[in-house]
This record gives structure tokens, C-alpha cells and sequence, in this order.
């Protein structure tokens, strides 16, 4: 199952080249990331970030096209991995059928001192409901 | 030769956990392309963009270490790869001898209508000042 | 009529204070007045920005209380002076019935080239029924 | 004596019209009030953070005209009003002999529960070498 988070492309963020300016991705995918804690795991993130937090230690990303102002996009997150204190995803965005996005990150989850704790239970369980192919 | 782009980690680049929030690393990256076409190719951004762009089409990027508000970092750029309209780069951001940035990433020159379009001659010359080793 | 627009706080927004970064104040202001041309208008900025612009001529906000990572705002816009090529806007965020920033502004309809040009009629009829109190 | 920041408009200050996004003028002006604590009043905004804070109660600005990529900036800032836990100053940015933003703005000294607290007297004092004719 894969969770779905729809962002329209805004004026902010637009380049003067008329596209989205790449780093405003990185701000939808976190914004994506962190509607999956909220909706898709039931652990808003400003619950979770009063004892632990969940850094980008790596991200690979392709954009095969560009996106313009107004554009309808679809992102969409599956989870790859599971470790002990980290996990995969890769993302998606589309436009109609278009793919404007593919990305791959390890997220960490760190404890109030920045080191690697184990997942909670509850959460590592919820993980797993969002567990695509393994590529 | 590589690039060099000193960037002190500012109040704005930061996060409620106090580390940069990984979205403004793609700012700084961003800014230190812009200022290595100024500075080191001879090409200001706001000239070459006047006829033409340079779309990043992907990026990998790895934090192995957060970086903390004051800290002052230093960027460099090397060149490890010029095709006929794209180039390839590696980028890292350290703060004194500890890494916080390995990136690698490629740059596509597209002409006014998003196409693919050879470098000019002019500023490929001057990417060759700053090739690397390949990797 | 005012038009209303809901924004959680996400973590993007926030400092390492754990509040909102007023510069995103600005963000969530400029995604309102987008908004409010998309929905109250029935004009989106994408087509608008076509042919002309509506920049930001002045800006005067006040931030009463802070806002943290998590909260629900609703922001209300209103109308308040309708000029030839001018709108006045006043807006307000509140989080439950704690106002959290106040600002009035004026944006300017202008050509491609820069320069203040009428409201057509029909966005100028449109104006109007967002009309609030002139203060 | 007023305290002087240069800021070139970069490429990610840019929307799609060519001009600079109102909401990233406010970046550039935080940026001008952190180097302000740094090199004019000698308190790091990393140094000062770690205690308290100094969040913008209310800020009013205005932008007489458009500011472009590439563009050399140069921002003064004057304090003109000092309180026991507040400072007002004014802040221009000028490219050349044109005036592109001029703003006004409180900011409160506040604790690490977000309550006023009054200026130690070290930076009380350097406030005042920065004082500008109140308007």
C-alpha cells in the first residue's frame, strides 16, 4: 500500500525559468514525508519531534521532467526497508501520467542526543503496512 | 583545481531539532553551482539565463553528520564528467576536518524551450579547468 | 465576505526556537493570496501570470503570539480598498481564538513589463464581494 | 553608524515574473539582522540562541521597485528605539541609487520560555553606537 499526498505546484516554488526550483522539491518530499507520520503511521510529527527525530541520511533523486506553475502533482511513498533504527522509501511524483520525480532516501531515527534508537513497536508495525517491492 | 564556497550554517537554515533542515542543504548546493558559473567558468547565472538554463536532472546526496547553527562549512565542487550538453559534478561540505555533504549530481544545458543544447565552447573550456578525478 | 484558508504549522516552518520562522509567515501569507485569486476569484495565478503579476507593494504585519509545529491555523483575507490597478487586502491567522498575525497590504496589477495596468472587470467584480470592513 | 550587509540577488530569491519573491526579501533581512548580533553588536546568533531569543514582534515594509537576478543589494540597517527588552530599527536596501525595500521593525528579547527579558547591558550598549535619528 502506498501512501498518496497531493501538492500543486505554487508560485513559491517557481523559478525564473518558470519550473519548479529543485531544492522546493526537497521541502513537498519532506512535506510528504511528514503527512505519512500524521495520516499514514498516526504519529504527527510534532509529537514525535518532542523526544526523537528522524533525519536524511541519503536521498537520490531523478527529475525525467519539469514542472511548471499550476501543475496537479501525485506523490507517492512505499516503504523498501526496515532496520533497527532506520528506513527506506522511494517516492514518486506524477503528473497525469507523467513522472516529474523518483527518489529513494534512508531515513534515521535518532534519539534527543542525535544517536540511532530503535523504531517504537507501534511504529515499526505501521512501517510495515507500507511496504512495497524491495528494489 | 576544485571549487571553493564557504557558507556559515545561519538561523534560517535550521530546524526545530537545531541541525539544517535538509531541504536548505539544496539551497547552499544550489548557491554554490550559481557561484562556481560567476566565479569560476566566468558565466554569471543571471547572463547564462537570459538565453538559456542548467536543470539539475538527478542528485544524490549523503549526510554522514548533522551540521549545527554557526558552524562554518566549506563547499567543494570538482567536475568528473562533460558530455555534449550535460555536465556531472561531486560536491562536498565540510567543517574543519569532519565531512557533513558528499553529493554528486548532473546538469543539463537546455536552450529557452527546455531542450537538451551543446555547451558553448567558452564554457566548456572552462569546465575542463575544474575536472576531478572521474569516479 | 472573507475568504478563509487553513495551514497547519509544518516542521519546514519552524526555527530552532521551535516557532514559526517569520520569513514562512510570508510564504503562508503569499500561498493565501494565490489561493484566494485560484478559489475567491476564480482566477488562477498560473493564467494570471500569463499576461501580468500582482507583486507586493507594501506590507505591514504584526505577530501577536508565536506559533509552534503542529498548530492549525485559519487565515482569513478580506478586501479593503479596490483601487485601478491596486487591492488593499487586511488578513489574520488565528489557532482557536488566539490571533497569531495580523497584516494588511496592498498588491499591484501590473503588464509584462512592470508597469500598473487596470484590474479587468472581471477580476475587479470579483474583488468586490470580498469587500470587509475599510479601516 | 549604520550597519551595512551586501546581498547579490541570487538565482533561488528569483519567482517566475524575474523578480524577487517577496517572502525571500525577509530572508535576506533576517540574514542582515543575524550578521548585525555578529559583527556589529559581537553576540552570535548561535551564542545568544542557546539562552534566548529575539523574535520579530511586528515589521512594516514597502518595495518602491522591483529587484533582478544578479542584482547588488546593499542593506543598512539603524537602530532607532531601544526599550528594556525590545529594539526597533529601519532598514533599507539599495541597488546603486535606487531604493528597493525600506522597512521597520521591533524586535523583543526574550527568555527560554518566550517571555520578555531585559537587554543584557553589554548588548544595550552596542545598540546604542548603532542608534539613527528616530522617525
Amino acid at each position: 500500500m502506498a501512501f498518496e499526498f497531493p501538492q500543486k505546484v505554487l508560485f513559491k516554488h517557481c523559478d525564473p525559468a518558470g519550473i519548479v526550483f529543485f531544492p522546493r522539491y526537497f521541502e513537498m518530499i519532506n512535506d510528504c514525508v511528514e503527512a505519512f507520520f500524521d495520516q499514514g503511521l498516526g504519529v504527527p510529527f510534532h509529537d514525535l519531534h518532542r523526544v526523537s527525530a528522524v533525519p536524511t541520511a541519503q536521498i537520490k533523486t531523478q527529475f525525467p521532467a519539469p514542472s511548471r506553475h499550476g501543475d496537479h502533482l501525485l506523490f507517492q511513498l512505499d516503504i523498501t526497508k526496515i532496520g533497527r533504527s532506520s528506513a527506506d522509501y522511494s517516492m514518486t511524483a506524477r503528473c497525469g501520467n507523467e513522472t516529474r520525480l523518483i527518489t529513494s532516501a534512508t531515513l534515521v531515527h535518532v534519539d534527543a542526543n542525535g544517536r540511532p534508537t530503535a523504531w517504537p513497536d507501534q511504529i515499526r508495525n505501521k512501517l510495515q503496512t507500507f511496504r512495497g517491492d524491495t528494489s
